[in-house]
């Protein structure tokens, strides 16, 4: 069945190139053999860098189940899930990821892909992109607040 | 000015708590001292388990200046960002990042921040959700849809 399920995360992408939506990419979110989550990406259509075909199935599988978590489902994505996915695919305790093009594909086809993924790997000092701690007086105040707080819901 | 935005940052993260929307986490996104997104965690609040502050902030930073882009932007976290709110920001071409609190301070709050990079760093067939390659005959239909393309946008 991951053949099925693979095929339409590929004929969402194929289909919604045309459209000049985004990037040609598509996913497929699967709980017990159903599709809850469907999408390709809408970067450019919606202008929000973060609507990638699996963030955006993501979100509509977690819509469609009216909670956070899709314990047990299959991400299916037509390329392999970049950085920004597979965290998403994390917290949302996707059991299992399948995709169709390596990551290679879609550097070829000129995605970043591959460089975000190279940017994980590399020490934080060596990253183009800097991140920088800052220490503040109130820092904590938004832990001692969550901590105080009688019904803190994890995720 | 960092300390007068990262303390924005903070103060939308503790203020957020009580409303029991999500995790104690704000962030600011500024562009040329101006701020033109802010937010806070509403994961529980919305069901999406990618509606990280950080995320909110770079969407509703986009949305306000109608562009999937922020180059030159800071974004401004009240704890260190997460791998799915680093990878947003690479993807929004955020110029710098500042944070308040380390990931050990959101892992003490029982958060799994710190996991998850490590998850990263990790060989893929180390990591705990298994992200599977599947070759299939029509793969690589949806980068040849988007190589004819006349007026693809790369993002």
């Amino acid at each position: 069945m991951d053949e099925f399920y693979l095929n339409r995360a590929l004929a969402l992408a194929a289909a919604s190139v045309p459209r000049g939506e985004g990037g040609p990419f598509g996913a497929v979110v699967v709980r017990e053999g159903e599709i809850i989550g469907e999408a390709w990406n809408q970067v450019v259509a919606s202008r929000d860098p973060t609507a990638h075909a699996e963030v955006l199935a993501i979100r509509a599988a977690c819509a469609r189940i009216d909670h956070f978590h899709l314990d047990g489902c299959v991400l299916y994505a037509s390329s392999e899930p970049c950085p920004l996915c597979l965290a998403a695919a994390y917290w949302a305790r996707i059991a299992r990821i399948v995709y169709a093009n390596p990551r290679a594909a879609a550097a070829a086809a000129g995605f970043c892909d591959h460089d975000l993924y190279e940017e994980f790997r590399a020490p934080p000092e060596a990253r183009r992109l800097p991140v920088q701690h800052l220490a503040l007086p109130d820092a904590a105040a938004p832990f001692a607040a969550w901590t105080r707080l009688a019904q803190r819901k994890l995720y």
